[in-house]
C-alpha cells in the first residue's frame, strides 16, 4: 500500500509520540505562562495565526472561554501589517500559533503587542524563529519536522498545548488527568483508519461537500475541510450548524454531502437535531462519532472507538478527516505530500 | 423584465433611502452609545450576530479596531445557550446585531452580558424585539420590512449604523462628512445595474466560486458569497486573499471563477499582486473595482462609479454582489424572494 509510504501518513501516525513529549516537556512552561496571565489579572486574549493554525486558535476560543472565562478575539493582521491601524493591547494575552514561526503577519502582531506592552506568547514548531523571537514565553510543539504540506500532527499539538495551557489556567487536577490519556486515546483512534479505507472510494467523485461541527468542534469542522482542500482539491465549506440554517442550508439539494463531527457531550443532541435537518433535506450525511444513535442516523458512520470528555473531543475528531482527506489524494492520484500550488511556510504580510 | 417585480429588487434599490434614514434619525442616538463607552473606559467589543448581521460584524472588527483601537471579539454563542459557560464580559461593551432581533442565541449573549454588567447594545430592525429588550442601547436600522428572504437593505443600513458609531467615537468631523455622501454614492453605484446584466448570464451554470477580499472587505466577501449561496445555490467560499494562500489555493484550476472586491485604499497594491497569483493559476477573474488597472487585470471587470474612502468602500462595493446574485437567481429560474429552504426569521439556540 503506498499511500503508508508518504511523509503524511507517517506524519499522521505519529501523533501519539508528538503529544507524549508535549506533554512531557511543555507542562512546566506552560504553566509558568498560566501563572504570568494571572498575575497580570488578564481578561483578554488576541490570536494570531493562518491556517491549520488558525483552526487550532478556534478551539482556543472556545476553550479558553468557557473553561477560563477569557474572552478571545482573532486578530486582524492586517491592521497591523497593511493599515498600520493597530488596536490597544496592552491589557491582553497576544497569542501568536504558527508551525514555522516564520509567517510575516503573525510575526508584526507580536511584534506590536510586545511594543504596547502585551503580554505575548508563541506555540510554534520552532523555537528559534521569528515569531518566538517576539514573544515573552514560547511553547513548543515537539513535533518534529513536518515534511508533507499538510499539518497533521503540528494541529494536534497545538490544540495539546492549548489544553495544557487551559487546565493550568483552571489549576484543574482532572483536566490534567485527562489530557494524560490521551496519547493513549489517539493510538486507539488511529485504528478507525479500517473504517477510512472501506468508505474512501465512496467519494472519489464528490466534487463539493459540506463539513459541520459546533461548540468544541466548530474547530475541527474548519480544519477537516481545510485537509480535504490542499489534499483533494474538493471544494469543501465549513460551517458551525446554527451559522449554515442561517442561509447556506439553501444550497443543499438530494445527495449533497454532509459530514458531520458529532462526538458525545452537550452538543450532541443539538447536533442530531440538525443532522435530522440535512436528511430532511436529502443530504448523505457522514458522521465522525462515539454515539450509537447519531452514527446510526448516518449513511456514512465513522465510529470514534474511544469516548473522551467533550472539550477533548477535537484531539481525537480530527483524525478521521485527516485520514480521509489522505486516502482520498490516493484514491485521486494526487501526491500526499506535495498539493498543487503550496508550500510548507507560506508567507503574508 | 420580470426581476424588476421581486422584493428583493425593490429592496436593493431602496438603500439609498434606507441609508438617509439611518443618518436623519440614529445619529443622535449612535453618539449617546458612543459616549457610554467612553465614559465607561471600554477597550474589548464582543459582537453576536448570525448570517448577514455577522458580516456586518467583520466590518465592525475591522474598523472599530483600526478607527478606534477596540478590540473585537466575535461571541462564541453556543458557550451561553447549549454549554451554559459564558466568558467574563463586564468590561466590554456587548453588541448584538440582528434584522429579527429575535433569533435567541443572539438575545441569550446580551441578556447574559447585561446579568453581569456588561453595556449592552442592539442594531436590529425592530425596535422593540427580545434583542432590544436585553440592550442599554438600540440602534435602529429605519429599512421598513424587508420581503425577501435574502437581506440587503438592512446589510448596508448595519453598515452605516456601525460607520456612525465608529465615526462618533472619533469624534472625526471629516469622518462624519464622508458619510453623509453615501446615500447619494449608493444611488450612483447601483447604475453598475446595467454592467451586471451584461455578464450575468456568462455564469448561468457556474458551479462553485470564490469570493475574496482582505481588510475592510473581508466582510463584503462574505456577505457577497452568502447572497450568491442564497439566491443561486451556488457553493461559495468566502476568503481573505492571505487566508485563502494558506491552503485553499489548492483549489484553484484553470478556469476556477475567483470574485475578487478591490476598492481604492491601502490594500489595493496587496490585492492586485493576489490578482496575479490567481490569473497565474489560470483562475477567471472577477473584479468589483474603481482602479482601471484592477479593472483591466480582470476578465470580468465590474467597475464601481464613484470612488470612496477605503473604510466606507463596504457599503458600495457589495451593491454589484448583490446585483449579481439577484440576476443569477432570475437566469436560473429560482425565486429570489423565497429561496429553497430558508425562512426570513431564523431561529437558533
Amino acid at each position: 500500500d503506498m499511500v503508508s509510504n508518504s511523509h503524511l501518513y507517517q506524519e499522521i501516525y505519529e501523533q501519539p509520540q508528538v503529544l507524549r513529549q508535549v506533554l512531557e516537556k511543555e507542562s512546566e512552561d506552560i504553566q509558568r505562562l498560566a501563572d504570568a496571565i494571572q498575575d497580570r489579572n488578564i481578561r483578554h486574549v488576541v490570536l494570531a495565526a493562518r491556517g491549520t493554525s488558525d483552526n487550532a486558535g478556534r478551539y482556543a476560543k472556545y476553550l479558553l472561554g468557557m473553561a477560563n472565562g477569557l474572552v478571545v478575539a482573532l486578530a486582524t493582521p492586517s491592521a497591523f501589517t497593511i493599515y498600520k491601524r493597530p488596536p490597544q493591547l496592552a491589557d491582553s494575552l497576544v497569542l501568536g500559533i504558527s508551525q514555522s514561526g516564520k509567517s510575516p503577519d503573525i510575526v508584526a502582531v507580536l511584534a506590536e503587542a510586545r511594543r504596547q506592552g502585551a503580554l505575548t506568547a508563541a506555540i510554534t514548531n520552532v523555537h528559534e524563529s521569528d515569531l518566538s523571537h517576539q514573544a515573552d514565553f514560547v511553547v513548543d510543539l515537539h513535533a518534529g519536522q513536518e515534511l508533507s504540506v499538510a499539518a497533521t500532527k503540528t494541529y494536534t499539538s497545538e490544540l495539546m498545548a492549548i489544553a495544557l495551557l487551559s487546565a493550568s489556567l483552571a489549576s484543574d487536577d482532572s483536566m490534567l488527568q485527562a489530557l494524560r490519556g490521551m496519547p493513549e486515546t489517539v493510538a486507539s483512534t488511529l485504528t478507525i483508519n479500517e473504517q477510512v479505507v472501506e468508505v474512501a472510494q465512496r467519494f472519489r467523485y464528490m466534487r463539493e461537500c459540506v463539513v459541520i461541527g459546533r461548540g468544541y468542534n466548530y474547530a475541527t469542522a474548519f480544519e477537516i475541510a481545510l485537509k480535504l482542500k490542499e489534499l483533494t482539491y474538493t471544494i469543501v465549506e465549513p460551517y458551525s450548524s446554527a451559522d449554515f440554517l442561517h442561509g447556506p442550508l439553501a444550497v443543499i439539494e438530494h445527495g449533497f454531502p454532509a459530514l458531520t463531527v458529532i462526538p458525545s457531550g452537550k452538543m450532541l443532541s443539538e447536533m442530531k437535531q440538525f443532522m435530522g435537518t440535512l436528511k430532511d433535506r436529502g443530504a448523505e450525511v457522514i458522521a465522525i462519532s462515539d454515539d450509537r444513535e447519531a452514527l446510526g442516523m448516518a449513511q456514512i458512520p465513522l465510529e470514534l472507538p474511544v469516548t473522551v470528555p467533550e472539550w477533548l473531543s477535537p484531539i481525537t475528531a480530527v483524525i478521521p478527516g485527516q485520514l480521509l482527506a489522505m486516502h482520498l489524494a490516493y484514491i485521486r492520484h494526487y501526491d500526499p505530500d506535495k498539493p498543487r500550488g503550496l508550500h510548507k511556510v507560506t508567507e503574508t504580510r
